[in-house]
C-alpha cells in the first residue's frame, strides 16, 4: 500500500467546497472520481482543512492510499488529463505511511484579496473581495495585533461538533496595500471553520470606521460568535500553502 | 454636443473582440447598446484600437459624442450598472472636441503573460499562455532587442487594406521572469494587427530553442509575413496603457 501526497491548486468558484456532497461538484468528490479511475479501485482523499464554497487554493494538500501500480511520476499527469480545468495538481509524491494531510499539518497559510476602489474589476472579480469605500490600512493593522499568539477564537469561527476546542495559534498575520490591493496574510497552526473570513469582515469593519480600533481586542476576548462582523465573502479567500514537519516525510 | 473619454477593463475571454459585429458579443457593440440606452440616443464609439478575439484590457481608452444630458461624473457608475461583469468603466470625463482615441493616441502600450512550467494552472488558465517546456529567457531577450525602434513590421502583422502602410515604432520592449512566470511589455506608437502574438510566438520558439536567436533579424528583414513564428494566443494578451499627448486634452 502506497501513501501518495498531492499538491493542488483550484478555483473554487464553481464548487460547493472540498468536502464530499452527493449530487454536487466538491474538490474531494472530484479528486476521488479521477483516482479511482486511474488506479482501478476505490479512492478515499485526506485533505489538510476542508475548504468552504467559493474559496480557491494554490497549495492544497491531500494523500491517499492506494495498492494501484501507477508510477509515481505520472500520477500528476494522469490526474491533470481527467481533472476539469479549474483544478491542477502542482506536484505528486510518495511519502511514508504516517504521514497524513490534516493530521500531520503543523501551519496553513491563508491569504485574502480585497479590490478597493469605487470601480469593480472586469478581471478579477473571481479572486477578489470588492470593497468602494476607502479601507485606513494602518486602523486595520493596529486592530489586529492583539490576534497574534495563542487565543481562545470561538468569537471568530465555530468548530465541527460541540465541545471541541477553540483555541488556536496565529503564528503570522500581516496586511499589505499594493495601489488599490489589500493583502491580508495569516498563518496559524489550525483555523476554525469561516475563522479568516470573520477576521477578515471585523477588520474591514474597522478599516470603514464603523468598529473602532480596541473592538476587535473585545471581541477576542469575549468569546461570543455574535459580536464579530460578518464573514469577508469566500472569492478573495486562497489556502496559499501547508506546511509539515518533515517536508520529506 | 459633448466629447467623453473612458478608460475600461475587459476580459475578453466570452467576446469576439473589440469591433462591433453584428449577432455575436463584441466590447463595441456592449458599449455602444449601454450608452445608446443612458444618453436616449444612438451612439458610435471609437476605441484606441481593435483588440482581437479573447484579448483583454486593463486600459483602454475609448471615446464618444453625445446631446444627451447625463452629468459626467455619473457617466461611469451608469455605464458600470448596465455592462456585463466582464467589461468596467475605471474613469470618465469630459474632452476637447478633437480629442480622438485612436488617432489622438501617441502609443500603446501591452503585455502578454506566460505560465512557464509543466502544470497548467487551476486560476490562471484564462489570463496566460501556458508553456510546458522550460523557456530560455535570456535569449528571447537577446532574440528581440532588433525588434527595438522604427522599422517596417510587415513580417509581423497584417493591416486592415492592402497598401497601408506596415512601419511602426516600438519604443520599448522588455521580458521579464518572476519565478513561473514570464512577463512580456511592449510599448508602440501603433501596432499592426495581431503584432504582439506574432512576435512572442516568435520569440517563444527562441526561448525553446527552435529558433535561432538572429532568426528574429532575418525575420524582420524579410518583410514576409510567413516567415515569423504561429501567432502566441490571445489569451495571454493584455492592452494596458494608451497614451495620449496631452492628458487633460
Amino acid at each position: 500500500m502506497r501513501n501518495v501526497k498531492v499538491v493542488l491548486e483550484y478555483d473554487g468558484t464553481e464548487f460547493f467546497g472540498f468536502q464530499y456532497q452527493p449530487g454536487v461538484p466538491t474538490i474531494q468528490g472530484e479528486l476521488e472520481r479521477v483516482l479511482t479511475r486511474i488506479t482501478k479501485s476505490p479512492v478515499t482523499v485526506h485533505g489538510s482543512g476542508r475548504t468552504d464554497a467559493g474559496v480557491h487554493a494554490v497549495g492544497q494538500v491531500i494523500n491517499f492510499r492506494t495498492e494501484g501500480s501507477i508510477p509515481i511520476e505520472r500520477v500528476g499527469a494522469a490526474m491533470n488529463a481527467l481533472l476539469p480545468r479549474s483544478i491542477s495538481v502542482v506536484s505528486a509524491e510518495e511519502v511514508s505511511d504516517d504521514f497524513h494531510a490534516r493530521y500531520s499539518a503543523v501551519s496553513r497559510l491563508y491569504r485574502y484579496d480585497i479590490l478597493n476602489r469605487p470601480v469593480r474589476s472586469a478581471l478579477l472579480g473571481r479572486y477578489c473581495w470588492h470593497v468602494r469605500q476607502p479601507l485606513d490600512e494602518k486602523a486595520m493593522r493596529r486592530a489586529m495585533e492583539p490576534l497574534l499568539g495563542i487565543h481562545d477564537f470561538a468569537a471568530f469561527g465555530s468548530v465541527e461538533r460541540d465541545g471541541d476546542c477553540t483555541v488556536r495559534e496565529i503564528k503570522s498575520l500581516c496586511l499589505e496595500r499594493n495601489g488599490e490591493r489589500l493583502v491580508i496574510l495569516v498563518r496559524a497552526n489550525a483555523f476554525l471553520r469561516s475563522m479568516v473570513r470573520a477576521i477578515v469582515g471585523t477588520l474591514t469593519d474597522v478599516g470603514l470606521g464603523r468598529r473602532d480600533i480596541s473592538d476587535v481586542a473585545e471581541i477576542l476576548d469575549s468569546k461570543d460568535r455574535s459580536r464579530c462582523g460578518a464573514s469577508a465573502p469566500s472569492m478573495g479567500l486562497f489556502l496559499v500553502e501547508v506546511e509539515y514537519e518533515n517536508e520529506d516525510s
